[in-house]
């Protein structure tokens, strides 16, 4: 890994997937948006905050110059609207978040707008005459970095933003969400009787442009992939391995109940699962992120009597993490049999696995193919709101571009040729779908 | 484990191995021991400090009412003497170390020291006419608690205090070890020119009673076991483990590169390593007694970029402890080849194991055996002062006597029954030697 992104040959000797027009406009907005939302280190656009409306504005001002109609709608999203011929169809939607994580890079989430403004805007320069209408929302609420909870503006389009929810308190300031959603406009009264802020049968799809935030494109050379699927997981935040504390020199193998053992061993048998499910072609990653024996009690010449450890399953399948989950839970048992340790698990969390749109798929796939690029199908394994729009039943796709150094953090590093190929592909399927 | 410890009935069916009187000493003297230098939790006998010399005063005004001569060695040890009709003979040397750990346990130490009291008082008062001169040694400072060192007093008597030795910190007054000596009436002088204080050629043997610091004896409804040595150890304080961090859902298996299953799987293949070295009747423990992911960029939802974590491996024997290194070592090199980690290790620290003296070793037993009890060998996984006499050239040997939950803290357990019945074979022994 490191080093500057590779970038595919294939795609910079075929000009005809941009022109120079197009790309300058994405990267000066791109660029104005990294100055309008600089800290020095990174960009930050906070949830319901200041960066995020000042991203939301400058969106704003440039459709307005494209000619294109906006508003606020009732959860304080920027919605864009192409209009078409024929209004009382179903409308195409597309778009992204604006808000980012503190100290955030610039792609993530804004790239999904700029190529949604490009598509829009593109078009409507181009001459074209949408039958159905084209709507581009800038979603504010994405990242879980402010409040704990992600997702908060699209859920809030559909009414899920429970009171719960609604109590969750800033990270720094301490400030409630609602709170913080009512300082930018957010219409709290609907929103916190649950009321639907759109009407899903009203929407055709959702199509979705984000920077992939792991390194398969980078790994295998590709400038975008389609994404299938969105991987629910199943969490524990804390499981406990509990053991006796013991000298390190004075208890043999056979009494010694250690858990750093208890849980190396579970570990390595988690990821023998793994590849076995790999190998039969299910999807999954395995992650316990978070690792430690006691400070309070530890030593290096005392057997660890207790280890706390995370474990995290993802999956675009829900059978999948289901049986994954039932290996996990019995290796436990068995490690208890075998190593006299005790492990305890704190409340199961889950979120389910979206699935894209088939036919949705299929048509960016098409249409890559047919612009000479790379249709490659690929799960994402983070999340997007792309899965809140999927599991609100709206036929839902995206397109990954090709992005090093993950997400996250200020070094992450789109090439504007790769992402001028999601938008080609983009502003094919759009223009199609709307004629 | 827990609950009450277990009483051997066939020791408590012996009333021959120790009389009425001689108990209720060595009980009152244990009460003593505990009253004088109790803390309100546990007891605290601080090396060179004051506890330890509260303790020496009671065990030296004991000896004194036994009729024994008594003195203060040069290291500021106290020593007892049973003179024997043969004093240009090598003595026999018995007793343990008076200090404890903070909140410590009234038997770890004081036990060995008690011990060797309650034998030449014995003799003594039986009229027993030694040829060979006996000597108990009540040292100072054997707990690396208070100094980070162990064996301090031990250490001094052979001159083996070094320079940067004698300048460690007290943990909590930041004194110096060297101060803390002279402030209890050590000739600084000598021990700081490494001139030994006593002439390990004029000592024929050592022996050490000390309580087990571990459960097999407990497990094993041992009594009491021989020590056939105590084991040395190879140790890093801190091994990191360096991998790359990135999103938990967006990394593929293929591309990870993730420090907890690179240790997991470490620790797994050298607990089979050990299980087959156990097998082939090496002794060993293995254990990793601090570890975890760095809480300053751990998240759930992260792959764990490092792992910190300790490595210490105990035998009896150096080149079981070398051949165990080397294993450790060459699995790094291959985890570190198939995950795409790095293990950084930190100085390699170790101490040699020492060997008791077969021909002592066989004596005690012996006279377990004729005393009707188990004449068990067992390695000690815990550090001891003999170690440094045997290290030092002197034959060494030592018994242990059964105890529950561990030691260094008040909750250890030593059944008056089986103390005497170690009293007995030391009795013994001794008794024999010295005619």
């Amino acid at each position: 890994m490191g080093g500057a992104p590779v970038m595919s040959t294939a795609i910079q000797a075929r000009p005809a997937l941009s022109n120079e027009r197009d790309t300058r406009f994405c990267e000066d907005l791109f660029t104005a948006l990294r100055s309008a939302t600089g800290d020095g280190i990174g960009i930050t656009r906070e949830s319901f905050g200041a960066g995020e409306s000042v991203a939301l504005d400058l969106i704003e001002k440039a459709a307005r110059e494209l000619d294109l109609a906006t508003e606020r709608d009732a959860g304080a999203n920027l919605v864009v609207t192409f209009a078409g011929t024929e209004p009382e169809l179903p409308y195409l939607a597309c778009g992204s978040h604006l808000d980012s994580v503190p100290q955030g890079g610039n792609f993530d989430g804004g790239a999904g707008v700029i190529a949604a403004l490009a598509v829009l805007g593109g078009l409507k320069r181009d001459g074209f005459r949408p039958r159905r209408t084209l709507k581009l929302f800038g979603l504010r609420g994405e990242e879980s970095a402010w409040f704990g909870k992600a997702y908060m503006g699209s859920s809030a389009l559909f009414g899920r933003l429970t009171a719960d929810d609604l109590a969750s308190r800033h990270a720094v300031t301490g400030r409630s969400l609602a709170d913080c959603m009512r300082s930018v406009g957010a219409d709290m009264d609907r929103i916190a009787r649950g009321e639907p802020l759109l009407d899903a049968r009203r929407v055709a799809a959702w199509l979705e442009l984000h920077i992939e935030q792991g390194p398969v494109l980078v790994a295998r050379e590709l400038p975008i992939a389609i994404v299938t699927g969105i991987r629910g997981n199943v969490r524990h935040r804390v499981v406990r391995c509990v053991g006796e504390a013991g000298h390190s020199g004075a208890v043999p193998r056979w009494l010694r109940r250690d858990a750093v053992f208890g849980v190396a061993e579970l570990i390595t048998h988690l990821d023998r699962h793994w590849r076995t499910l790999l190998e039969r072609g299910r999807d999954l990653v395995v992650t316990s992120g978070v690792m430690g024996t006691d400070s309070s009690e530890h030593a290096i010449a005392r057997i660890p009597g207790t280890v706390n450890f995370s474990f995290e399953a993802r999956s675009q399948s829900q059978e999948t993490l289901e049986a994954f989950y039932d290996l996990f839970v019995s290796e436990c048992a068995s490690i208890e049999e075998e190593r006299g340790v005790e492990f305890q698990l704190d409340r199961r969390l889950q979120s389910a696995p979206a699935i894209m749109d088939p036919a949705w798929v299929e048509k960016l796939r098409t249409a890559a193919r047919k612009l000479g690029l790379p249709d490659e199908p690929i799960p994402s394994g983070a999340g997007h709101d792309a899965a809140v729009f999927a599991n609100a039943g709206i036929p839902s796709a995206m397109i990954f571009i090709r992005n090093e150094h993950g997400s996250h953090n200020p070094r992450e590093d789109m090439a504007i040729a790769d992402f001028m190929a999601g938008v080609a592909v983009m502003r094919d399927v759009l223009a199609e779908a709307a004629s």
